[in-house]
């Protein structure tokens, strides 16, 4: 399965909106053939196996990353290519909880007679696929804060004035997060105080599914020359619903209406249309105000936090704008899950602390 | 060396004023011998190794971590009980620049036909006596400023609630710096916001030499019941120099009378001072405003950072208050030296970046 694994990783920029899956075939320790989904629309991991493997899959075990698919998409079922090459067992690190699949896959297999089994490398194989898996149990994609900031969690100097606080392996760090990710999303204020891009840029050749550049404008004052909307990455404009929403004749640049709350535009709403949407796993890049807003919404699944080793003092841009807190019980805890040198800096993973009996 | 080091590292809470020594006498791979220096007024660690040793000194090398003695302070000088005991080798990891000392050890064994060679283990040696060594060097000690603060940079709520921004581990971690410390420096500003001790408590029953308690007390207005003034632990009252300084009769705290510059504690020439009282590692628990102070007058050796896995907001309490940056290239740099989880914290461990050419 570990082999397995290390297969559905490679495809981990290219299969969007599809999930990553690997999968090898073994008799016992030796391997007679091993695949992953490459792209969609080409073929699942199982049938490169398959394939591989030829009249050797007869009697052998699959290893297979998530749950052999039950629905002819693009391609036949997997369940019935395994049941066909003779597979006699087929072992699963994880569910797959699309409403197409979700236990018809392991089923079909059990009444073809094949003996499966399910959790072998579960953990791993979850983060994988971390946002697909999320997005199909609950409806909106798992949703990953990046911020730069000095050691004083301050993101730029009071003029706003930014670049460059984190150093290049920082950066070069930033493009793989968002190769993988299915979508990148900033507000109308980081585009105009910083005109981002928002394109991967890698320095490797790797290939690679641009991701949605997703860009907040509320209340319009984003300008037709933003590079965002420069059409080189699908892009969507999120303006605030109302009756004069611009009809748009330009391809590389879909808008979008999400009716307002408070006057902002509902958060929630906006990511259960990106969730409909397959996209699956939402990078934010924004500044403090639309990072404290997730954040206090509770729609922040992951913060990834380069820490520059500077100290910028307390003039300069706060990390977060939110509400006053009434006490520190208040406050919002993460969990750290990774913490590693990033060049000359400090790379923080975080999630939100689960709640005891939520 | 490795041993030698080790056995010095035991006296890290005990020897204040004294450096750390450790000694291990070895005829090639056999140890006949080893010790290292408990604390002031007691033998130095080439004593106890040599008692060890006997007559199997004779011969001998002796690895030791600093560079032996050379006056007649409290015990008589170690470089002539190496040469009486026969010791035909000297492997001395660090120099003692120490004014009665300065190479006068290592002069007196050559001179005594003693091989010496000095530079082993020498990184490790110098981190032990960091405060020792530099304060003999430049003539001001060591400055190591501790904050706790959440992912945001934030130290307190609004009004200054800080309890508990960081864990227990974190807490007990900052106990064990407070016990190798020779001074633990704070500003009234903190003693009337939260009214700490600053004494150690650790949970183990771990012997240590109480550090001084310095207080800076610019404008007199730390009251008499403070806790810091308990008189629990050695302390240091310090005013701004004036006609009217209050005669002290209170043994368990000293008033101390510093200049003033810019109507603010002159903090170099209270640093020299407390250099020349033997204070070689001074912790600085403090707020923003000495803090920030202290990182901008380039007083800082030590940056030790805790970062509780939270999120505050904006409107709570800075890090460090510092005049505006003109550009990004005029802000604190740092090396992080070392970064480790701390219960549930992140504990970051930073030194000012040396200045190319400085």
């Amino acid at each position: 399965m570990d082999r397995a694994l290390l297969l559905a990783e490679r495809g981990r920029y290219t299969t969007k909106p599809n999930p990553v899956v690997g999968c090898v075939i073994a008799h016992d320790a030796e391997v007679v053939g091993e695949g992953w989904h490459h792209r969609a629309g080409e073929p699942h991991a199982e049938v490169h196996a398959l394939r591989q493997a030829g009249a050797r899959a007869r009697g052998a075990t699959a290893y297979v990353t998530l749950e052999p698919c039950a629905h002819h998409g693009r391609t036949p079922p997997c369940w019935s290519a395994l049941v066909e090459a003779g597979i006699r067992r087929v072992v699963i690190a994880h569910e797959d909880p699309f409403a197409k699949v979700n236990g018809r896959g392991i089923r079909a297999l059990r009444e073809a007679g094949v003996e499966v089994s399910v959790g072998l490398g579960r953990e791993r194989a979850r983060e994988l696929n971390i946002g697909f898996l999320v997005n199909a149990e609950r409806g909106r994609p798992w949703v990953r804060l990046k911020f730069g900031a000095s050691l004083d969690g301050r993101t730029a100097l009071a003029d706003g004035r930014s670049q460059w606080i984190t150093g290049p392996e920082a950066r070069a760090d930033v493009q793989r997060w968002r190769a993988r990710s299915s979508a990148i999303l900033t507000g109308s204020g980081t585009v105009l105080a910083d005109d981002p891009r928002l394109t991967v840029r890698m320095t490797d050749a790797v290939e690679f599914v641009p991701p949605v550049r997703v860009v907040l404008d509320g209340r319009r004052t984003v300008p037709r020359e933003a590079r965002v909307l420069d059409g080189s990455a699908p892009t969507l404009l999120v303006h605030q619903a109302g009756p004069d929403m611009p009809s748009d004749l330009d391809r590389a640049v879909e808008r979008l209406a999400i009716p307002a709350r408070n006057g902002h535009l509902d958060l929630a709403l906006l990511m259960a249309e990106l969730g409909r949407r397959n996209l699956h796993e939402v990078l934010v890049e924004a500044g403090a105000v639309l990072g404290g807003a997730l954040v206090a919404a509770g729609l922040v699944d992951e913060l990834l936090l380069y820490l520059a080793p500077s100290i910028l003092g307390d003039t300069a841009l706060p990390l977060m704008r939110m509400p006053p807190l009434r006490d520190l019980g208040q406050a919002t805890r993460f969990d750290v899950r990774d913490i590693r040198s990033c060049g000359e800096d400090v790379r923080l993973v975080l999630r939100p602390r689960q709640q005891p009996g939520a």
